[in-house]
């Protein structure tokens, strides 16, 4: 669950305050990426996305094609959140009346392709008229070492895949302007945003080789998401400013970008931690993967930022407001 | 999945064409309440609902604990239609910016009441800003012998659960102005459209002692739902208009009483067929349950109409357009 995306954490905690009776087969409830049951020898797991027109995109900015793998992969990233394999997914579409049959083929043919790359299949969902754009996918995977938020551990390692605030200046530039095919190193940071790729098989990998002790995936921005694992896991965090992994295209874009990378949203990158010893098997992963560490889990309860000077204080939490 | 709304049959079809590759453990895909999961010795259903503001429902008809009651309930009627037991459910929920704390604490008050009167645990979900009120629910649940809307055979007897209708007619009084507690009569009527109640252990009975071949709940109308058994079944049906069950609150109110049986909509009862032989064991269940029988399924592809005075004519299928 992205739940923080309104500041509505006091929302969120009276539902689970409210809802706090759980049977024995639900392993996760409300409060972590995806909720998990109990199935046999697997577990399932569950998440669910809603993506408004208008509020998470803005119509005329996304081709349709590629708003149906991100309604998909957004979602699928929950999934890798978890360590887990997504198998199953359900639609709801809310459509205006006069839709172009383009837009909707277009659309459908996005999320088959999303669908087809992680073997997903599509099994059912809802289709109603909407006033705007509305999109609600749920997907189902499965997993059996599953990576929660809340068992991170001082000392552990904290590491993230790929580069972040990418996906914020993507949309910084379509706001300026600017369309895909304009801009070579534009288009890197417009895919960032409009196409996001979720990190499946690095999830998987840490989840099979028992690597990481938490996980979650980068949706509101590094300080709001790490902010997340370290209420769930009663302790704090470091974070090197030097170490935050930064694309060149953003560095062509844009000079705020320590900014950018802790409080962009939408990269759907993996934030996790990882123990000591476990660090020689994480170096193995990195020739495969782009994973960086970028600080460390401490026992008190408090996320500093370490700058370049060495000079420590308390890291700002914001959240990204999309439109 | 309720698809027809709009009358948007090529748009189910294509899609379900688009996504027809399954695998092995799904049982049930596209085109039936729910879909179905092979996990075990036992089936995960799965089934997803949009309600949107201004479209399934006008905020100020509406009190905010029975919309939170009636948005699960809805898709409990979905895992009612396939014989299961709901376990858990997720709530997409988008509000606009000002909603009123109360109406918040009222909705999820309602969500809660119906989530305990069926034992269902809310796992997860997610939140979000929204221009309208946006609600996406996704329930799981379980069950042994799916009931499938494609298993009608001809010679079945044809039945329905409860009245029809009233859900309409509820509507119909909202819209004039009537309030809960203005009028007794009124108030079956409204409350069949605010606060339908899913038919959830008729259903598990009908799967228990495997008396229904088939199976739909009838949201939206009749007719419409009847086509989707037939369609489903490759068969037709055959319909007594004077067995259609009516409440006498219906009657009160309203002329067109079997205009509003066959193409109402809302009603959320269960409309399944039994073959000859069962029959029996279905005249102990209607003991306990208010079940009518109302006609049969036939070889031909059609649906007929019998009048009062035995003359038949096509049925016309007309789904029920939301406001």
């Amino acid at each position: 669950m992205k739940l923080l995306r309104l500041g509505e954490k006091e929302l969120i905690s009276a539902i689970r305050k409210e809802f706090s009776v759980m049977p024995k087969s639900l392993l996760v409830g409300i409060g972590d990426d995806a909720a998990v049951i109990k199935a046999g020898k697997t577990h399932f797991i569950f998440t669910k996305d809603l993506l408004l027109e208008d509020i998470h995109f803005i119509s005329s900015f996304h081709p349709p094609r590629l708003l149906g793998r991100k309604s998909l992969n957004v979602s699928l990233s929950d999934i890798a959140a978890m360590g887990g394999t997504p198998k199953y997914a359900m639609l709801g579409l809310g459509l205006p009346f006069r839709t172009d049959p383009g837009w909707i083929e277009d659309f459908f043919s996005g999320f088959k392709s999303a669908a087809l790359d992680e073997g997903v299949n599509l099994i059912g969902g809802d289709i109603s008229r909407a006033k705007k754009i509305t999109l609600s996918v749920t997907v189902v995977g499965e997993g059996t070492n599953i990576i929660k938020r809340s068992e991170a551990k001082p000392g552990s390692i904290l590491f993230v895949s790929g580069t972040l605030g990418d996906a914020r200046q993507g949309l910084l530039l379509l706001k300026r302007g600017f369309k895909l095919g304009d801009d070579k190193r534009a288009d890197v940071l417009l895919n960032a945003f409009l196409d996001p790729v979720p990190n499946i098989s690095l999830g998987q990998e840490l989840s099979r080789l028992k690597l990481a002790s938490s996980m979650i995936d980068v949706s509101d921005g590094l300080s709001v998401d790490l902010e997340h694992i370290c209420q769930e896991s009663g302790c704090g965090a470091e974070i090197q400013l030097e170490k935050l992994p930064l694309s060149p295209e953003l560095g062509a874009f844009q000079r705020k970008l320590y900014d950018f990378a802790l409080h962009g949203g939408e990269d759907y990158q993996l934030l996790f931690s990882v123990s000591s010893e476990k660090i020689k098997s994480i170096s193995r992963l990195q020739k495969k993967y782009m994973i960086t560490p970028i600080g460390c889990m401490v026992p008190e309860k408090k996320i500093i930022l370490i700058d370049q000077r060495g000079k420590r204080k308390r890291l700002e939490i914001k959240g990204w407001e999309h439109f």
